[in-house]
């Protein structure tokens, strides 16, 4: 069974949604002999959104299309999620209760009450969280800002597709890190007619991959040092629909590369981005993607919250 | 006694010169709501460039204005500078002896290292430095590349300023932070009919200030979160000449104002400035300076080269 996939139509919809509330992020272009690819590589800045990730796009989008007269929303994530419903729901006037798992770092938890929700902690992993956001939200009927397999969340963040459509019109080619699926297939659908988008993952975190050899999402374990930002319990639906229809899967890269790939982007850009933010630029950098002579290949480089803070 | 300023041509024509060597990099509107501020603010984020600092653009037009044939430059730097001619030298296929204080931070040090440079340690402020650069180059034959007060300097910084007002048309104030004054002079040039462009500095590196306090530029110590960055021996000579031409001088920033900013940067955006870069930003933030109702400034964030490396 697959199920129905946003068009760009439906994309479209939440950009004018959004419309300046969420913040359109810039790209930068890295000259051939700093990569020593034969493409050109244009990143997308989107570790400079609103909340330090691109999750802010599909919370505040998920959150507008809610009644306004909603009092409260609940929403369950590793961290940036968590980070991006509380800032939707005060941005919209609403509260939050975030449910988070004992896995998430300090920065991120810190982040959430920052934003002014209410932070429950929960043991085990996100799977465990998401279980507790849901019980506590049907006991008192309020929405669940799903983290990525809802049409709201999954339209939200493709604007960052349509954004990359503007900004680098000539993108045969867009890289990008995927973990519960939903930047992936918003991206997918925004870019459907004009660029391929392919997911990455990381070995330790191949949900995408695991459910393509599957033949479905299935289960499995989170490890490394992208685990706290691509560790869904599994691949949404959604997501994993977009790489079945298009016979595609994600293409895997060490949690090696990974590091690499953000120590590349701190010394040459003084960008410090997320480890799991540095998965699409590894795939480049590490050859496990090669870009065709001559091409233009944006990489999205998806959030900033590290556990460094100055 | 006053000197020849350049003019927004004499920056277009360093700007031909640099092409896409250096870095064109982008900018990033704040929403009203994050700044507290009636007007809206651009950032212009000038840390992505290369060598991470806007002295690339100085030092490369430096070096593609020598002759081809030069084998060797020389420099003497707080550290931006040294990094920038130490890159700009290899890029065009030289060599680079490049002079730094005792005051200068190890993560300065090793970049200038990184980009093949030789480094010699001198003992005292960058003045210092200075002075031992200018004796080695003298014996040598070599030239040095000034680090704020030549017009190649100047011209190659200004080269930032064409790009605010290409980013950012309707912009009628642009921030920075000022030290020896390039930046400041040569931005100055290229906005010259169209923006009023501010230096900012913190009282503990005044400068500017206290040259237009006395008529001509003078010595000052240099102490506090920015001296490593905005800390000349004195205000160079077109800086300041840029100053009186205009009538004008600094405003000056608490470091406090300026630990504020760079911590407001790095909570909002993801953006690890140094704290140098961020005093044309505390000038907003702290309310030294207040735009006007309803218009569009632009504040220059000029460097990332934190100690911090991940």
């Amino acid at each position: 069974m697959t199920v129905a996939l946003p068009s760009v139509t439906d994309v479209e919809s939440a950009a004018a949604r959004l419309g300046e509330k969420v913040r359109h992020t810039p790209t930068m272009v890295l000259h051939a002999d700093e990569t020593g690819l034969p493409a050109r590589v244009v990143l997308k800045l989107e570790l400079l959104q609103h909340t330090g990730s691109f999750k802010a796009r599909g919370a505040l989008n998920s959150v507008l299309s809610l009644d306004p007269r909603t009092p409260d929303v609940t929403a369950a994530s590793g961290g940036n999620h968590g980070a991006a419903a509380a800032w939707a729901a005060r941005r919209a006037g609403m509260r939050a209760d975030v449910f988070v798992p004992g896995t998430s770092t300090p920065a991120k938890l810190d982040r959430i009450r920052e934003y002014g929700a209410n932070l429950h902690l929960v043991g085990g992993d996100v799977g465990d969280a998401l279980e507790a956001c849901r019980a506590f939200a049907d006991s008192r009927g309020l929405p669940v800002i799903h983290p990525y397999d809802t049409w709201e969340t999954v339209c939200g963040a493709g604007t960052l597709g349509l954004e990359i459509g503007a900004q680098v019109p000539d993108a045969e080619l867009v890289l990008l890190g995927c973990g519960g699926g939903g930047l992936y297939a918003g991206v997918a659908a925004a870019l459907a007619d004009t660029a391929v988008v392919q997911p990455v993952e990381t070995e330790l975190c191949p949900h995408l991959h695991a459910a393509v050899a599957a033949g479905e999402p299935v289960w499995h374990p989170s490890k490394g040092v992208a685990a706290d930002a691509l560790g869904p319990p599994q691949v949404g639906r959604l997501g994993f629909d977009t790489a079945v229809s298009r016979g595609t899967s994600s293409v895997l890269v060490t949690d090696e590369a990974v590091v690499e790939a953000r120590r590349f982007l701190w010394q040459r850009l003084r960008v410090l981005a997320e480890p799991a933010a540095c998965a699409a630029l590894a795939s480049l950098l590490s050859g496990a993607v090669t870009p065709r002579r001559g091409s233009t290949g944006v990489v999205v480089v998806s959030g900033g919250n590290n556990p460094a803070v100055p």
